[in-house]
């Protein structure tokens, strides 16, 4: 790979720079070689679920990211949990007495939200290609629609008539600008979602027209963003615009969907984002929405953020291998349970997820080493995508033992071909 | 993107070489500007399904490309399907009548074998991480387990010995050279695949002393080739591998599966695999075999290049839109049913698959239009990975009209991440 330095007599030696590391995965406790999920050892853990593999998302951690945020934005901005993220019903449940408001993705993410007993007042609605019958349903529902194209608002009118019903809608605006340094960009240029801002005085006449029950705008520059001050440039510059668009909006501004784009840290060199400064900006939007939309909630949509650092994926291992001196962790889980930790969702180039080993054995006492060795963990799929870790120092692992995928909570579970190659289901546990 | 040219006053103009197209996917006719699957006109065969999206498979396109097969290759080449590729039963049923054999990569295609009518002498079963239950599942159903490690041996005698019953095995090698040009590399070097070559001396002492019943070797090299002479080396160093190895074996060699790799043309520049050469190459080692291994059949596997052709996925059009400039159809299905159409399955660079519309409305006699418009397709989903096609020329769509993907019998459906963000499942025909 970088040979050409050494194959140079005259290039002088790069300088020793430390390969980056995972950020330290300290959210979970640590007992005699065991990790704490749900204040449960691992282990024991899976014995109590019966099978591996499966996902296990931990209710402390969910809660205890919520009061962070809590503690540390102020206490005017409205939080919504984003579903699409970890739509699991027991989750969805759990985070729908914890928040102010959950954001779903289609009409099947609807009934899982409705069935979690989450307010319907509360419940915002937003996709690129809803169906009629979804925004029928949505209607229906009495939750809120983030309208993102006009074709939806003669739909959204007989929906209206039909049923006697307000149809309450947001526009979802594709900004004039992107969030820098997103994972994934959402906004700025021409894109799918959303209304492109210049059409949007005209959709507000629309509706005002059509006599829909205006509420408010949502904007959402991009997402997985690890950098401060990109999210609070995006949220000001959303700010901004929506307050220019608010001039022409038929009705008061009751609703402001900032967007989210909070990242959690997945690969080496990535760090926890700093929450500080996205507070302060945020404490000065809610000063001046004091003054500019008096009516308006400021909303943050967060799904990652919320629980991708709450979840594991846990999967055993079925053979080790030694291949011309590297060994191989053969798991019964990989990239059909966990598509994003193989590196095959959106990534263009593939790295690893942190991952751990939990030895479901009896370890002697005092036996127990520090050593690590370099290991690759691929699952039972007949293909080389199938890839949980590509040569890491891990501890090392025997037949039997446990592999921990980190980070899981998102994305991951609902997010994987689970069909793929007609292996065993996966389980999810909240603990 | 290509603006250096223009921005320098001393380069030379570029060459005008054209953009590299799809091959023409001749395959299915057309009538009326209609496309025939299954012989039907897709707007019909759409009403008669009566939901999309779906993906129809051919029964015509399938035979016609066994029969090919049968035709160029010599009479003595046994054929088998690779139902990983596609494992839809009512398909792998009708390919269990037309190939020699089905291999199956995990217990629940076992089962679906079986359950479609597949002789169990005729079914071999690989995968690096076979669960102790899957090795006697194996053993159980009487198919032939190509082994992939040491590891399985132990368990499969002790399964024959509990059932009373031969435990068949051909030894799966990773062999010391790869597939050159291969879309994906499953041989060479270190990996989770097969054996390593220079083991397997040592595997076959052991299954002869644990008194398996070996039955012969199987080697694959890499997947998705479109380059014949690449082929054809491999088929050439795996035939000499396995001839090198059945000097170590405790039993003839009933049994060589040669792997497979043939590749279908997905992407712009790509055109379909030249056969000749490679019949030319397996008549040869034919003759060789009938004189080194007088006992053995010569197999070919294949999975995509039986069924990949024969498949479109069909989404319709839900939305129209038009974003600074650029148009979106936005459908009602993406990458939840079709990830390798996103590019998101084992793709480094996004490429576009042979997409094109068929309009589901009557249009006037003569007003078909041969213009075609520069548009993206993107799906329903809030991310913008959910991209079918990304500004292709194409026929230009309404709402309602519909977007077939071609190329898209294999890998797609059963490789796709259908739960994420709850969107309503699509349908399998065979037709």
């Amino acid at each position: 790979m970088s040979s050409s330095a050494t194959d140079s007599p005259i290039s002088p030696p790069a300088p020793s720079r430390p390969a980056p590391v995972h950020a330290p995965m300290t959210q979970f406790g640590r007992v005699e070689g065991d990790l704490l999920v749900g204040q449960q050892p691992l282990r024991r853990l899976a014995a109590r679920v019966g099978q591996t593999p499966f996902y296990a998302y931990d209710r402390d951690l969910l809660r205890a990211r919520v009061a962070q945020l809590r503690q540390t934005l102020p206490p005017e901005i409205k939080l919504h949990y984003a579903m699409k993220a970890n739509p699991m019903p027991a989750l969805v449940g759990l985070m729908a007495g914890l928040v102010d408001g959950i954001d779903v993705a289609s009409a099947g993410e609807l009934k899982v939200a409705l069935d979690a007993g989450a307010d319907p007042a509360e419940i915002s609605f937003a996709g690129p290609g809803k169906r009629d019958i979804e925004l029928n349903q949505a209607v229906a529902a009495g939750v809120l629609v983030n309208v993102e194209s006009a074709r939806e608002l003669p739909v959204l009118a007989a929906a209206s008539a039909r049923l006697g019903l307000p149809a309450r809608v947001a526009v979802r605006v594709n900004p004039d600008f992107e969030l820098k340094g997103s994972g994934m960009k959402m906004g700025g240029g021409p894109k799918q979602f959303g209304v492109d801002a210049e059409e949007v005085p005209a959709l507000l006449q629309e509706i005002g027209r059509l006599g829909l029950a205006f509420e408010g705008f949502h904007l959402f520059a991009g997402s997985q963003n690890l950098r401060a001050e990109s999210i609070c440039e995006a949220q000001q510059k959303s700010y901004e615009l929506a307050l220019r668009l608010a001039a022409h909006a038929p009705s008061p501004v009751k609703f402001l969907n900032l967007g989210g784009g909070f990242g959690i840290p997945y690969f080496p060199g990535e760090a926890a984002l700093d929450l500080g400064p996205i507070a302060a900006n945020l404490a000065t939007l809610v000063q001046r929405a004091a003054q500019d939309l008096p009516s308006a909630s400021l909303v943050i949509e967060l799904g990652r953020y919320f629980v991708g650092e709450a979840g594991v994926y846990v999967t055993r291992v079925v053979d080790r291998k030694v291949s011309r001196g590297q060994v191989y962790l053969v798991t019964d889980g990989g990239l059909n349970h966990h598509l994003s930790a193989s590196g095959n969702f959106g990534q263009v180039i593939r790295k690893n997820y942190p991952v751990t080993i939990v030895a479901d054995r009896a370890v002697a006492a005092g036996a127990e080493s520090a050593s690590l060795e370099l290991a690759s963990v691929v699952g039972p799929l007949c293909t080389p995508l199938d890839l949980l870790a590509d040569r890491m120092q891990l501890p090392p692992a025997e037949i039997g033992d446990l592999v921990v995928v980190f980070q899981s909570g998102a994305y991951g579970a609902s997010a994987s071909p689970a069909g793929f190659l007609s292996q065993p289901m996966f389980v999810e546990v909240l603990v």
